[in-house]
């Protein structure tokens, strides 16, 4: 019988790329989106249309207001998403971060995977070409594993037998590329960008899109979106 | 200046008793309450009215469906809730435990911290008086504070900062009681029940029910709950 995962899926290149792997290495998926709040409410049509791609008869958009918190530019109206910053160093983690992001996807994908008795996450951070965020660093993915262990009936239960799969981790955003296109990943249906044009079109010069654009490039590929 | 706390606020007797307690440690409180699509929905009215009970200026109720992954009788309208139950044994994890609930709520309640920049996170979790949920356990709470420090930003730039306060976690739910009624909480407002009748009144032979009036009853007091 073929396991399950549960898979966090953002409509990004990454989370594109990791249904890609997890699909390859012979997981059933289920899908999860989680609209947040986040100002780029776009990329829920790309998650949506990368499981239909997919072919994932069972993907969920859950919805938890973390933009009421405030405190980044990616959720807050009053702060604008940064340009052109050509940076990403752990000791100037960008207003893009959002706080507890991850730590608050990975629990509601943890309460996903024990429902239906799956034990396997994909969430598809890296720690290479990234934007510092302290939530995608191996650290704390390793942590979040003892927790789900600690956390749940079925990790008690079945003892340690939760694992976060972080398939993208080590990878330059090249590699990812790479990997994806030889998977048949379709990146026309992925959505980048923090600050999309109001047709969906990215912009081009935020943290995202440059790191995109430069993966593109490093893999001697064409990046399939128009950026105008 | 005070110090501001995030309290994890459900309604019930436990986290009422928590808010008092944070209150005489001198903590500002900030209120925190997960519509989680539990059916007991009554328990949010009770979390409104001890907010107002504490004087609590900034209380936000946030909403996730956790109903909609099913797997448990808190949620799911096709499980009951069982009763008359009268055993707390964690080889027997009872159905209304709900998948990853404190690591969801935690993980909520960590993001409303760190855009406050609070440092402190009081949640009502018991492991004598209980039943037998592993997300309530002190080795959860420690691997909870661990992740903290680690999946955020001012975790990492205040190496160590965030504490998980459970100053009920060794108390037996008597002395919960007593300690509550010290420091002069009402707990006629509260709710604890998980199968209250339509007008908000407990059920009394649930689990939650059944340890609240042992609780009242070991402490020699009187619950001002109506059992009817």
């Amino acid at each position: 019988m073929k396991k399950t995962a549960v898979i966090l899926l953002s409509g990004g290149l990454d989370s594109t790329t990791c249904v890609a792997i997890a699909k390859d290495q012979g997981f059933d998926i289920i899908g999860l989106t989680i609209n947040y709040g986040q100002k780029h409410i776009f990329e829920l049509e790309s998650a949506k249309s990368i499981a239909r791609y997919f072919n994932i008869k069972n993907h969920s958009i859950i919805n938890i207001d973390l933009a009421s918190f405030g405190g980044s530019s990616l959720t807050s109206t009053n702060m604008k998403v940064p340009k052109n910053r050509r940076t990403a160093d752990i000791n100037d983690i960008p207003s893009t971060y959002v706080p507890a992001r991850n730590t608050v996807f990975l629990s509601i994908a943890l309460a996903r995977a024990e429902t239906i008795n799956s034990f396997d996450i994909f969430i598809g951070v890296n720690a290479l070409d990234y934007s510092g965020y302290p939530d995608c660093r191996p650290e704390f993915i390793s942590e979040f594993e003892k927790l789900a262990n600690l956390a749940t009936k079925e990790g008690i239960e079945k003892k340690g037998q939760y694992k976060i799969h972080t398939p993208l981790i080590n990878l330059k955003k090249s590699e990812i590329i790479q990997k994806g296109m030889e998977l048949n990943v379709d990146y026309s249906i992925t959505s980048s960008c923090y600050d999309p044009y109001e047709n969906g079109n990215p912009c081009g010069s935020c943290d995202a899109c440059e790191l995109r654009l430069k993966g593109f490039k490093d893999a001697g590929k064409i990046d399939p979106l128009k950026y105008t």
